[in-house]
């Protein structure tokens, strides 16, 4: 069984605008295993929905969001009724409803409002505890449509009393579901060695997902068994770059790692310009383990903060393995702290050099056990080669404290 | 004339998800007054991705996103091949291109890669500037589709190259257009201080846009002297706020005021990480104006490196306008700048009290000419206090420089 679910409201298709009632509406069905098939928005219109609840017919529960309000443009209800072609009915205790809220807020509602109570016939109103606009269920063979208010607020309360007695009638199970997260890797290789797991068990109850410099993998399924056996095989599959498991974050990780350790971090970066640090500092209470850092954006800084030797800058270059290693060692010596991060590289879109090329980056990683240095050649522009960079010092990081 | 937009990813559908591209492909057509008809987003299944533009078949420009990377839940092309009935074809010079890419990040491509160089026939590569997954033209019967990778960054540098013709020979004109970026306000504020642009224009022409700390206006008309009018409202509106207009961001205004006294810059941070920093070296060029900073996160990091008095940490307290304003002038003479920022706050969920409750920052600059401080109290989670806090430091620090 699947659900599909509609916005109403041509506000969704303005620039910038982004849909968020999917969103919710998505983990709210996830805990009965119910996936959507189909996440649409369409303009205030009548005949547009009307043409889309109908491509939608064979969906045995459609949610509708949106355009429940008083005015001229909202036109869920009249949709709604003209799809199931049922005339709209009026209810005397919907517009009572609407006289007491607006009572309550010391005011008189205008004949506008009345729009608000008239329903598909045979349809059953759903409360709203936070505005006027009452939402919508209508149930007829075997099908299910929940018209709710687009206002997120009012979308999000009404939601689960809406479904919950649709999901305990059809029985529904949770599931049993983890995350990878993998870093070091490409997709294409994840991809690659993911083929044994491909053939075994396809890719229904599988996603990947790759962003920001790293790559997530979704498993779930509704048989422990079998959820088990997939697990084992991802881990088979993809072991050498799996960081995480389940809810934890590579920030989490680091810091878990860390203070197993009792050990402390510093960082010196020069083309993230901070970005390391800021991306540490999105795991809260990691204050217990990194103590700063130094942008060194200029050379001298490099020479003055970091200590780093203007000879070594000047015979192999401010970005190269050797000055990351400096770097890191001296972040370390600075701030007091065991581990030191150096990252340097040239992030374009000037400064690449034939030998040297835009996307050249330096990482270096320093601890009392073991000091790793890697030079990579990132492709892309100059937000994504930042981003890149500091994805991979996070990866080098949690390799050499693991 | 209509577009509708289709987003391709089992990733659109999953809790908490919200789909992007479509409000950056808004943007691009209401140059051309081109309004979507509909915003879409379907699993990556080939069969449902072929019924849904079975249903959009009437529409004469359908874009997508997404579904042409090189694993097997990739099936855009395959599914439009499927939908106009044509087979998919191999180009030799696509897979060519592939492997020139691969190999100027000094690597080779795997076999699933050739997967891209797949067209179905009679359509059109458009090259990625940003990738290896091209992206896909197909016209037929005064139709067309046009397929492009759904990382965002790829879709919107695409995006233009691909319309441009299209729109060209439908003889769409571009229209008058601009940004005001607007910062150190509210949404809600601008909102009442442009009621009189409103009651004289209506917001038809007009998109207001809150993110990342920042509002932007952008307005637009086909009629020049209509256009300039409303562009010459809304500076009575909202001057006070305006920080950029047209295509300069606040770091590029920092960089340009910066180059135009001869400074340089150095920033003090704390409860953001580096996130200051980071965001100012998304600027290219910076480094003329930017010579770096430090991460403060531990107290003896902000004696120690930036010279702040212990007693002054004991008696005002980490988090307070006098330790901001030190932290600023520290950054500046350690690093030999002559501007400083300095950031301290609590972003949280832990170390608030009742008189610093969680979400509390101090931000000052330090130029030779002026000094401003301010102590601010964000509402939000993590992430929001931190993004609002660097948002906010460049609000005082172009102000400061103007």
């Amino acid at each position: 069984m699947r659900a599909a679910f509609i916005a109403v409201g041509s506000e969704l298709l303005r620039p910038g605008s982004r849909e968020t009632n999917g969103g919710v509406l998505a983990g709210h069905l996830e805990r009965y295993h119910l996936p959507l098939e189909g996440r649409y928005s369409v303009p205030d219109e009548r005949d547009a929905l009307v043409r889309l609840l109908e491509f939608l017919d064979p969906v045995p529960l459609v949610v509708l969001s949106g355009g429940l309000g008083p005015t001229q443009d909202d036109l869920t209800r009249e949709a709604l009724a003209r799809y199931l072609a049922v005339p709209l009915v009026y209810h005397e205790e919907l517009w009572q409803d609407i006289r007491a809220a607006f009572a309550r807020w010391g005011r008189e509602p205008t004949e506008t409002n009345r729009r608000q109570a008239f329903l598909p016939e045979g349809a059953e109103p759903l409360p709203n505890p936070k505005g006027t606009a009452c939402g919508v269920l209508f149930e007829r063979g075997g099908k299910t449509w929940v018209c709710l208010p687009g206002v997120p607020a009012e979308f999000e309360a009404m939601l689960e009393p809406a479904l919950a007695p649709l999901m305990a009638a059809l029985d529904l199970k949770p599931i049993f579901r983890t995350t990878f997260r993998l870093s070091g890797c490409g997709e294409s290789q994840v991809e690659e060695n993911l083929k044994p797991f491909y053939r075994r068990f396809g890719s229904d109850h599988f996603t990947i997902l790759a962003g920001a410099g790293e790559i997530r993998l979704h498993v779930h399924h509704a048989d422990p068994d079998r959820f088990r056996a997939m697990e084992e095989e991802i881990r088979e599959c993809v072991q050498e770059w799996i960081a995480c498991e389940g809810e934890e974050t590579l920030e989490g990780k680091v810091r878990r790692l860390l203070l197993g350790r009792g050990w402390t971090l510093a960082a010196a970066e020069s083309c993230t310009g901070g970005a390391f640090g800021a991306r540490l500092v999105r795991e809260p209470g990691i204050s217990a383990v990194f103590k700063g850092g130094v942008t060194a954006y200029a050379d001298e800084i490099k020479t003055e903060f970091l200590a780093v030797e203007p000879r070594l800058l000047e015979e192999k270059g401010a970005v190269s393995p050797e000055t990351a290693l400096a770097m890191a060692r001296g972040a370390a010596r600075a701030f007091g702290t065991e581990v030191g991060v150096g990252i340097t590289g040239i992030a374009g879109p000037d400064g690449g050099t034939t030998e040297k090329p835009v996307g050249t980056v330096c990482i270096a990683v320093s601890t009392p056990c073991v000091e790793s240095v890697r030079r990579f050649l990132f492709g892309g522009d100059r937000p994504r080669v930042q981003m890149l960079a500091v994805a991979n010092a996070l990866d080098l990081l949690w390799r050499a404290l693991a």
